[in-house]
């Protein structure tokens, strides 16, 4: 139901802050390619005239991310002074507007720092639409009539998979016990899977000690860094197949450390140790790269995963099409936002590709759990063979965090989109004014920041 | 030959300028999805110790420029304190480091603003190695030994194509003749086609106009912009095929504005003014689309052009991989400068894809002519059905601006890369504290700029 009292609703402010958390002190995050993040985002705050606030965020890894605040001060000339329940009634304009500037787009188009801004932006107007309609997020989505839910998004590019009276079609077939599922969801959860046994910083002793922990928290899905030695990684992954036995799911993520035929002939040296995937074997660019390695290493089991830096919907589009990705890892802050991210999971149900939500980093997994959720109750109808990443970092930041018990995401109850942060986070870990970062500049645990991350303060 | 004098090369500076020309006035450079472009650049001078300079830029379209700016600022940290002999010394690891720092390719990879700012900083490093040579850029390349010029590329995710050996090998093999071709090229320039007759913003009197111009001017091929209204674009066709003849050549370039069967149905109903090329038919990223398109066309004699907004190597790869494209168009700003463009120019020679470089902008003729000459010379040794895209716009802001003579590129004599702007340039154009800004915004031509265009102040 579009919103019918417009009144107050017009956004007067659009605040942006580089908020970073030094991670990297100890290892978590590790991988392959990245070897030092600290955990990051840029944090939109969205006011409207009559006080009401939507939060919003991209996760970044530590550098850079001034540069993407800078983009979403670009782009709060699209915002200001428009009236929210407007771009919620034509959603996928804005989107267009707001992607697709006729200047700005040759900076992008739809990838890297531009779409990371966007989504941020992006992220924060639904955090506000469901506020507004005081729901969670994946409530909001739930309850819209499949046609105005389509509304939000640009099918430009996608149409030869997917057409908008296609998608409201099928949506309308999956109402078909939805409500039998909304219960289920609300006593049971939705699967999770743990990313924290293996970081590539850590020593085996760490990862055997994380395996027995969460086992015993109920886990049966345990992913693992590879794709820096293949001798490490044989016994990485067999020290984490020895813990959680032959039962137990592996999988291994090589975060794109691999050429095509390498990550081919790396992959049949872990085979052994029968893993369900290879996470990003190589370039999130390479669709062909993907299908080959899909093919390559289909006799042997192995799936291949990937999404968490794909660009955008067009990209997504080429790899469910081709078979080049078996397990479907939609970000929640890398692709233009809900507008985008539910044009993949419908061409993800089209193409017969599960959705498996990439999280982690900051805020992740507060948001992807709405959309998995929404999913499974609306769209795709089943969990099956479907978890979501559960990384245990960074949750105590937010007022409302994502709840995992017995290696289940319990449904979120509170309205929004559950990236707001506590006000004393922003006081300590805004960089480099932060509390915190004061105190490591200070005590040289840190550098100082230069002079690019000194210009937004 | 490795510099071995290395004294005085520390680069000591890095100064970065936003700067726009206000082209949206005249409706040129307008097309399907780029209504109103202000060409501008991000300017880069790096300075050494001993005051010698490189210039370089990426081409951008008005606003974001800003951000662009911004991030080079932030790369900065992996420029300042180097030698420059080092750098090039071992050019293909600098390239690694400032293209997938462990923290900022979050913000990329390898694409958008992240990229085009690194192309910006690489561009000036190649023309600061060529006046330290004492080269055009193009002979600098040319007299490389085929072992120091591919040291410059990372081969990451294209060995499956290319290897280092190979590359090695193919340079060597077409050293034959290279003094004949060098004679050849001096004497007789290389080919331009003219995208001059068509922007979208251009009036059919003026179409026609500036076709009989261009015809004068000794320019067998022409290009038009194409893509909002079928019926517009067969009148406009019309009047170009009309007034060259059918001895010319037609070309069409609709920006990006179709989707995959939109753009197959509408160039059949322009098939009959017999276009060379359809130029970026669709989405950038859309590999099986543009395979799609191509094989649709066949048929109909119409080969797919594409590049100036294909983020990188990976992608070019893959279009070159899969028959989507005909026509390969590398651009000298967007993708990591020439490391990366010389990868692309080694996959299209062994995939058998010609490269017609992109050009127009601001610097963008200036750069790729080098490109096209030291492929002439150097790898493909023909000029048989390659032209370089001439757009005589931007031009008289150069020290050494490119020259067109009857419709052919003169190979540049002087020291560089040819990007170094007049300093008067810089004194009114820099946005937007240049002279010619302050003017505009003073008659109200355009509004003032924003909090983010004034950040980098």
């Amino acid at each position: 139901m579009p919103i019918t009292n417009k009144s107050g609703l017009k956004i007067i402010a659009l605040d942006v802050k580089d908020v970073r958390f030094p991670t990297s002190l100890g290892g978590h995050g590790s991988d392959a390619l990245h070897t030092d993040p600290n955990y990051s985002c840029a944090y939109v705050t969205l006011t409207t005239e009559d006080r009401r606030y939507g939060y919003g965020l991209t996760f970044t890894c530590g550098r850079g991310t001034e540069v993407v605040v800078l983009a979403i001060r670009s782009f709060k000339r699209f915002v200001l002074g428009m009236n929210a329940a407007d771009i919620f009634a034509d959603f996928a304009s804005f989107w267009k507007t707001i992607t697709n500037d006729s200047q700005m787009r040759w900076i992008g188009p739809e990838c890297g720092v531009a779409h990371l801004a966007a989504a941020a932006i992006l992220n924060a107007l639904w955090d506000l639409w469901a506020r507004i309609e005081n729901k969670p997020l994946w409530r909001l989505l739930v309850d819209m009539e499949p046609q105005e839910l389509v509304s939000t998004i640009d099918f430009r590019y996608i149409s030869e998979v997917i057409t908008r009276d296609e998608a409201i079609r099928i949506l309308k077939e999956r109402k078909s016990g939805q409500g039998a599922r909304l219960k289920y969801l609300s006593e049971n959860g939705y699967p999770a899977y743990t990313t924290q046994v293996g970081w590539m910083g850590y020593s085996d002793e760490t990862v055997s000690h994380l395996c027995k922990k969460y086992l015993n928290l109920g886990f049966t899905h345990f992913k693992v860094k590879v794709g820096v030695n293949v001798l490490d990684d044989i016994r990485r992954c067999s020290v984490v197949r020895n813990c959680i036995g032959d039962g137990k799911v592996l999988m291994v993520d090589a975060n794109q450390a691999w050429d095509v035929n390498e990550a081919i002939d790396w992959m049949k040296k872990l085979a052994h140790l029968k893993p369900l995937w290879i996470e990003e074997p190589t370039s999130p660019y390479d669709v062909l790269g993907h299908t080959a390695i899909s093919n390559a290493l289909k006799p042997y089991g192995i799936g291949v995963a990937g999404g968490e830096m794909c660009a955008n919907r067009v990209l997504f589009k080429q790899f469910l099409q081709s078979g080049g990705l078996q397990f479907c890892q939609i970000d929640a802050a890398r692709v233009g936002s809900i507008n985008e991210i539910l044009a993949i999971y419908l061409m993800a149900d089209k193409l017969n590709v599960k959705v498996c939500p990439h999280a982690g980093g900051v805020g992740l997994c507060e948001m992807v759990q709405h959309l998995q959720m929404w999913d499974y109750v609306s769209l795709s109808a089943s969990m099956d063979g479907r978890f979501i990443e559960y990384v245990d970092q960074q949750h105590e930041h937010f007022s409302d965090p994502c709840i995992v018990e017995n290696a289940r995401y319990i449904a979120p109850k509170l309205r929004g989109y559950s990236t707001q942060f506590l006000p004393e986070v922003l006081d300590k870990f805004t960089y480099p004014t932060g509390s915190e970062w004061q105190r490591m500049f200070e005590d040289a645990t840190f550098p100082e920041p230069d002079e690019a991350e000194l210009l937004n303060v």
